[in-house]
């Protein structure tokens, strides 16, 4: 009965057979609480599921992205033992062809003109001390070092010779970073995305007619914020650290950019978000810094090879694109309304349950009977 | 009551106390109404919960993918300033080793034989520009230009002196593709992939016992769906354009292997289906084409090392992976069920309340008490 | 009424005109049976949605992750044509830039000294053959071959004369792996990670002040879960499979890191899982192994460029990152909440439907009348 009489927010009446009295539930109260509660659950289906949520479109989070990267900027170091050397951008960004994964060199240890032969260990490696050709297993490689034992102990430096590039890497830190100018270079984003199952595609590129405005545009939340063209310095400055301090011992940024676009609206409407957060830890002496090695070898008249072994410290930038778009679709649309409706049933079932429960309470029949009885009498 | 009537189809009446008569909804009519309502949430959650969506099974869309890639096919070049050059592998795709984003060199620019030194900036490159040694401040880099200014104006070219590699790169732009048959270079890409959570893992790559087969086939929709060897040109083709055009400037194309696998079927119906879309906008004159600069650092007899610059200009292929499986589970198949039940127990409910508001509308009764009532009266 | 009477799990009572007597639902059957349904209901909603999904918290499966790696180690190998040849950090690790996906040399075989010229095509390349010089028209390519036909062709060899790099490459299998050392090569991780939503961020890298044991320790699932130094050869085992057979032809491994981090609970609580599975087939012939090519470029006294090519095989590492977090949050809280209170009142809307059913089953007097009523009659 409840059910039913509570449907039109009804009064609810349940008969007491003791005293012969009706017990109601007063209208108003019953009658406005249960509208109050209709109306939570209508703000909750049109307010979050619709409007926030856009219930009634079809979401497509599967982007398809192609990031590609191009720098410019040029810069000299002077260094005592190689003298000038001209960076471009062919030697600083590692690998050069432009991905969206991609490292900057803002410093360097070379070693040049290392040949294969004998030569001592490096002191600054452990497993290279020796006091005597015992501690020099012929063959053996040094751990973490730079070769194979040969088997004799120089005394001259305290550690095995091994058979390695002579001489070996200058393993000192570097006080300052060589190219500190690489904060003015600039790098140029170009980010192509596509929603397959909507037929969408688009570039962060501007799509304007003004050429020169790309070519000399420089990113800026607030002035420029479609240019996509960003200086190094200013990322890392975004990303709330100095670029002198990156520099010196190499560091890791994430620029991340984010498409979030409600194609029901105009595609000039679908724009990136660029983010900037710095991806390694600063402050952990052992994890902050990123530097690795190469080498460039190169062959003498005789057809013997030599190289120059460099060790570079940098800043590595991870472009990460993600996004999603929503487009209306009727399915979506459907299925919402429909739970939207079954929740709106269901919820006040339980709610006049809750009522009669609280009534059954109140009237004392049922105590005299073995069974309850919820009871409508005509009036008569 | 009328949520009780309501639920096995009956009448639903309402007695109307002024007339003495009952207000009958008629029977057929509500029960038809009722069974069609019925039979859409029916159909909804059998067919589009279960059939289409596959409730009953468990998904995984976390898919571990591993690509591997590696190219067939050389050509000769030949340009004055170098001769002929002969482009294998091992040359004209970058990064060598064969991995999931590729670039492959269709065009290219090379300055031979750059030493260190000075030389004059291009003309080409605006901030290089000057009337008298003052606009040549020395130390200063040329604004996206190739070295440092030295401090001299030269009159012969009208830009600053700079040092750099030199000469400075010859800057024309390619009219002609050079690599035109790199059309029919064939790309062979390998995908193992697996399912963790369900244990399963398998390859692009047919498994068949003719192995001369997979060395010869060659990706055809229709034909070969399950060779796993592209010819470039065709790739290009299926992504709705000229190779030539794009071999020219260069330019991006999405490879996109999908798999969707129904784990309940034998592992043989699980295949991956390739789909080919270009990733830039060949229109849009500022952000198409791609290209990059690499050098290449040789030494001479005397320890001068002099380099090689190439601009290549070429296609890269992201080869992107994405796919999901579904297994039988039993959970969501429960939870899937039992909401099934409470969508059909909830929208009754909603009806029943529309029914019975309708013929409270209809029964006139509720206009002279203060609370409504519904009831059901025996036939005496 | 049943859905009313119901509500409280009371007697379900319908009178049967015919008999005129009572059907009654036995009270402690119907109600027993009501409160498992509902303890059944209940125990989905708070153990399944609340504690195994954790229905409270609001989700983040968006990870930000920058993966970097360095690998220490040096081996020596000596192959009769270019005699002792030393295996640095630099050499072997394929791309030297510390990246999330590497490739680490196992096995080699090098070609030196190849200059442009003409010589015969190998063997080994079917399309190469030759009776006469009809077969080698000038200027075609051979397929899967080494260069361009010149028009000639060698009796010697019964081969095309083909213009290339010459010698053309040494086309044997290898029977042992060179680089057997790599075995003990340790690979360094780390990984950063932040869940940008919640402006949580850390690194896999234990965060100890006790540097030296980052120096020092070896990942050990047991032991130094939280060691971010990895040996090759326990990866490999690990995946299942035996260094050495890989070495010999290469293959891929996947680098598996998971976070899965409740950040309702302290931070050093959010660790990260490493798994690790061989992502190529090593049964089927064709596609096992991972092998590519490179090239280094010489330049002798006179300007001529030669080089040497390398045929690397070796084992690729996948570091794939992937995980979520969970933080509690109050809009999935009440959304859940909500929508287990609509499934409660759904799930007993549909229980008091079947039980009304079975008694009007039961009862008869429907039989008599077009109509079916349910009925509550007062006792007196």
């Amino acid at each position: 009965m409840a059910a039913g009489g509570c449907t039109a927010g009804v009064v609810l009446s349940a008969f007491d057979y003791k005293t012969e009295k009706y017990v109601i539930a007063d209208n108003k109260k019953v009658g406005f609480l249960f509208r109050v509660i209709q109306l939570a659950v209508l703000v909750y289906i049109v307010g979050w599921v619709f409007l926030v949520k856009k219930g009634y479109q079809k979401r497509e989070e599967n982007i398809q992205s192609s990031v590609m990267t191009k720098l410019k900027g040029v810069t000299v170091t002077n260094t005592t033992n190689t003298g000038h050397r001209l960076w471009g951008v062919e030697d600083y960004v590692i690998p050069p062809h432009g991905e969206g994964v991609l490292f900057i060199v803002t410093n360097f240890v070379e070693t040049p003109n290392q040949r294969l032969g004998h030569c001592a260990e490096s002191v600054k490696v452990p497993d290279g001390h020796c006091k005597s050709d015992e501690d020099c297993t012929a063959g053996d490689t040094v751990i973490a070092g730079h070769g194979i034992k040969t088997g004799r102990c120089l005394n001259s430096s305290g550690t095995c010779e091994i058979y390695s590039w002579c001489p070996t890497e200058q393993n000192y830190e570097p006080l300052d970073s060589m190219l500190r100018k690489a904060e003015n270079f600039t790098i140029y984003i170009k980010n192509f995305i596509s929603f397959p199952k909507f037929h969408f595609s688009k570039s962060n590129v501007l799509d304007t007619k003004n050429e020169s405005y790309l070519k000399r545009c420089q990113y800026n939340k607030v002035l420029h914020p479609y240019c996509p063209i960003f200086r190094l310095g200013d990322i890392v400055k975004w990303s709330g650290h100095q670029f002198q301090d990156m520099a010196l011992k190499g560091g890791s940024i994430g620029i991340l950019i984010e498409w979030n676009c409600d194609l029901d609206k105009d595609s000039s409407m679908c724009n990136p978000k660029y983010s900037f957060t710095r991806l390694d830890l600063p402050n952990s002496s052992i994890s902050s810094g990123y530097n690795f090695r190469y080498a460039r070898y190169y062959s003498d008249g005789n057809g013997q090879t030599f190289r120059s072994l460099f060790k570079v410290y940098g800043i590595r930038f991870d472009i990460m694109v993600n996004g999603e778009a929503g487009k209306f679709n009727i399915i979506p649309t459907i299925i919402n309304i429909c739970s939207g409706v079954a929740l709106m049933g269901a919820v006040r079932v339980f709610f006049c349950d809750l009522v009669l429960l609280y009534m059954m309470k109140k009237s004392t029949f049922y105590r005299e009977r073995k069974f309850e009885l919820a009871k409508y009498e005509p009036f008569h």
